[in-house]
């Protein structure tokens, strides 16, 4: 099987264009078929705050209402997944950007939750996801640029979590590729102390995890990005977290 | 050869939810394979204005300012193009959202003008438009859903007429397809007197149109509109312009 790597790229590398565009470089320079995943950074927090749309939290929890959809289907579907297809195919990486929407690549259904309503958020099922589309275009040599939107098939774009998105893409995946899954970011990896980038984890087993987190040395975003990651390991998808700007180099915390 | 019919909607069917969502059950019911185009409408306009964003004109002309890119980028490539595109998911028809930067779709120049600097405003060749990618993402039963917007190839969007990208899509399929070219709007077609829509002028010759023109009798946006229709009509693409909500009828303005 051919190998594809599914990389999420997210965090304060999004917000910079001068770290976005060195890390679009060398996303470039990686070898194989590759799907990229973004989410939108601080951009749709800055736009909802010009148009005084005030962020909705519950029990710490944020809440896509229907305004603030609108601003993510924006920053997400339009400003942030087209700048960064033009700039790939200024680097002549023939990319594509796809919502879930498109092509109806990720089916979705509104959250259930028994005591938070989360308003416009999608959850999805991997078995639904279009993976005979993302081949037919990979194999003609297009580079799908992923946005963290899905659908409910009823007419609503809905809120997804890039890490999610990405980890559903990679275990989807494993079905016509040798697939390996990069979470990247402006850190150099699961840290030990999160103030010491020299403390990386170079591999890390689930018993290690799930001891780190009793510990409370894992804590808020990584939970439920490790969660995501170990998922996706289970499904044999090799995963890495790491630097976006070491995209290239064998560095960062490998799941074992 | 097969027939394909490229769609242009605009004006104020696109800022109504419910005459949107009436047109998008017209075109699902359309015949054979079909390419929809869109502009923005007002919404641009209205969240410009939300952000304290001036339009900017020069010469009654237009101008794409950096921070007037951004907005058609997000308005035009996020929030209308993904919510047609999720319209029409939900009444079956598999559409997927492209601007010109999606897998290079149509490459384009920022505009070269002796006195007016239009700013990210971009002029393609029809030549250029990558009608192999649309013809195999066609074949496969997906509709593009193509938003107004084009790229440098150098990392930047550019702001493009939603007619002319229209025409262009239309020219460059006559390839592939027997091709016909639809632009629809709020009003019946084209007009001997604006303000009764029962003056629709139903056939409409190059040489009519000249006179009409010299006459004032038509004007304004509807110039552009035609001069585009026209250098379509000529490369062997049937023309018609009529009301979106009308759009399976044999009504309108049909150039012969």
């Amino acid at each position: 099987m051919d190998k594809l790597t599914v990389i999420k790229i997210g965090g304060q590398v999004i917000d910079n264009d001068s770290e976005l565009n060195a890390f679009l470089n060398l996303f470039k320079d990686l070898e194989g078929y590759k799907i990229l995943v973004h989410g939108g950074g601080k951009k749709a927090s800055a736009i909802s705050e010009k148009l005084g749309i005030s962020p909705k939290m519950v029990d710490g929890r944020r809440i896509t209402d229907a305004e603030t959809l609108e601003v993510v289907t924006m920053v997400y579907g339009g400003l942030v997944n087209k700048n960064i297809v033009a700039g790939l195919q200024a680097l002549g990486v023939n990319a594509i950007g796809l919502s879930g929407a498109d092509a109806n690549l990720i089916p979705a259904q509104k959250r259930v939750h028994p005591t938070i309503d989360f308003g416009f958020v999608g959850d999805f099922e991997v078995g639904n996801i279009n993976t005979q589309f993302l081949k037919s275009i990979i194999s003609q040599g297009v580079t799908p640029v992923c946005c963290a939107l899905t659908h409910d098939g009823h007419g609503s774009m809905l809120n997804t979590n890039a890490d999610t998105l990405a980890a559903g893409l990679a275990q989807s995946s494993t079905k016509h590729y040798n697939t390996e899954l990069i979470y990247c970011f402006e850190k150099s990896g699961v840290l030990i102390d999160v103030n010491n980038e020299d403390s990386v984890i170079q591999k890390l087993s689930f018993q290690h995890y799930e001891s780190l987190k009793a510990e409370g040395k894992v804590a808020d975003g990584m939970i439920p990005k490790l969660d995501n990651a170990f998922k996706t390991f289970q499904t044999g998808v090799a995963v890495t977290i790491k630097n976006a700007l070491k995209l290239n180099e064998p560095l960062g915390t490998r799941l074992i």
